[in-house]
């Protein structure tokens, strides 16, 4: 174990190793605008969301890819909007956005919320309230600086942009919460051990070495972002390592809740582990019937946190 | 090389190890209806589209993705439909597909193409033209029996489906075109040696051992549907390997038409190879102009290959 450690780099070799994506730039003046618009006591999410993708080639035909497409996080983020916050969106390009997710991942495509009526284009009776409440609310977080949406595909672009963001948002301290939603791949290949081309099949088996990802929550918590609020997730599918995790997770970093959820039933059922009910965590969980009727889990859970928040800010405050 | 080429197991054993997609049944009754609904001269096309994932665990977490948005083969199929094929079109779920793909995709999300309009959610009126004619060939094309959407999301789907559609269409012979656009993983993790739950970080590195799949183009030549047109495709980001892969595609399998192209410039450039023309491709480009003022390589790339698979069509009536 403790060999197998020591050959996980730390997270500044990482960042000398790897290039930053194109938009880093851009997405530090956006972001900068955007906290510099909040009133001064406007609570702020950052909410990550999506896979990210492991480039197996240098020209990239293939790529190891982290099973997401960004439920959790689109959907929460709608209702961090509706709770008052104001919302950094960083997502996977092409995973589900807010307000946009209930028509972009269908499966019979956008054009099967049209019909041609006496001659005209027009979207379907029973489509026009949804779509129209979506794209007021959209329409309106957006341009009320509310909604900021910064996007990624790769590991690398992620992390850069993740450390960008949190070193920005950071001296905003307590009113600012991490809410890591995105599924975040621990496995990568060192760029400069990438295949420079596609990687040929005519030789027979493929075997691919992949390093451990540095564990970014730990500067996160540490450095970047040390008087913020964060929320991390632990995803598994073996429900007997699922406590241990969280648990471990929050020993670990020390940081302020971890949401544990299994994956199939992470719709139905999630735990909130804190460092004062590492042993009891909060269940939150809606019924089938309550999903079939619309109503999301993220509901329930982003109203506990937002009130997790509240307490965190004031503790904070009476500390002062 | 012979030593690995042993490694390789052939086709049968891979479908004796490996479980059927749950849509097989219904695919195998749709397309069977569908051939049956077309008249006894009725070109038809199978399109291949959008990449293959290969399950890193059981209960899947991760995955190798191959790149491919699905622009080739949804592009194409519009072109088959507009020279009257009928087709059949295997898609990977969530990559593009024909008429919805000009507004799936967009990264601003769907609700970019609506806005409000004296109170009525309404499609923009720079819009509207566009939408309309995609709604009318859609729909026209769907309920005249011209296209059947069969999808996919694993490379075990794929190689099940691909094996039902073809065993189905080789009765019609020389009138069925293969244009087997999707970008197939070359590699596989057999279902016996994959992880049952989540790979866990904590051990250290990963290693991951991954077999070759069986080349599919030989039995699919060979057995499958030996009398219909077949077009295979060779996507290479190494200059100095297209041609010889492509020739020695040709002579393996000993189809009719492999469309041999570079990843960077795979929009602009195609080259078709034919066991006559194996020295002397035919190339297919469009210049940037070209592309900037909406028109795509595939228009051309589908006029010369049903020119040509009219002619297959003939040479075969003539042996009669």
């Amino acid at each position: 174990m403790a060999l197998d450690m020591r050959r996980v780099i730390d997270p500044d070799t990482y960042f000398d190793h790897n290039s930053p994506p194109t938009n880093l730039g851009w997405a530090h003046d956006e972001v900068d605008k955007f906290i510099k618009a909040q009133s001064p006591d406007q609570r702020i999410v950052l909410v990550t969301s999506g896979g990210t993708t492991v480039p197996l080639e240098n020209n990239t035909v293939r790529f190891v890819d982290n099973f997401s497409a960004g439920t959790r996080g689109s959907c929460s983020a709608e209702q961090f909007l509706a709770m008052g916050y104001a919302v950094i969106f960083l997502y996977r390009e092409q995973s589900l956005q807010p307000f946009n997710r209930n028509y972009s991942h269908n499966t019979k495509g956008v054009l099967s919320f049209l019909e041609r009526t006496n001659g005209q284009i027009r979207i379907k009776p029973e489509w026009e309230e949804k779509m129209g409440q979506d794209l007021d609310n959209y329409q309106k977080y957006t341009q009320e600086n509310k909604l900021l949406m910064v996007n990624f595909t790769t590991l690398s672009d992620y992390l850069f942009l993740l450390r960008e963001v949190s070193l920005l948002v950071a001296s905003l301290g307590p009113r600012v919460m991490f809410y890591l939603a995105a599924a975040v791949s621990d496995f990568f290949i060192p760029s400069h051990s990438l295949s420079e081309h596609k990687i040929q099949s005519a030789t027979g088996d493929l075997t691919l070495h992949m390093n451990q990802v540095p564990k970014f929550l730990r500067p996160l918590v540490k450095n970047w972002a040390p008087l913020c609020f964060i929320v991390s997730f632990k995803l598994e599918t073996d429900p007997e390592l699922l406590g241990p995790k969280a648990r471990h997770a929050l020993e670990k970093y020390g940081h302020q809740v971890v949401i544990a959820n299994m994956l199939h039933t992470r719709k139905f059922q999630v735990w909130l582990f804190t460092k004062e009910e590492a042993m009891r965590p909060a269940v939150i969980q809606i019924s089938q019937d309550d999903l079939d009727a619309g109503r999301d889990i993220e509901q329930d859970l982003v109203e506990e946190l937002a009130r997790r928040h509240q307490q965190y800010i004031s503790s904070t405050l009476q500390q002062d």
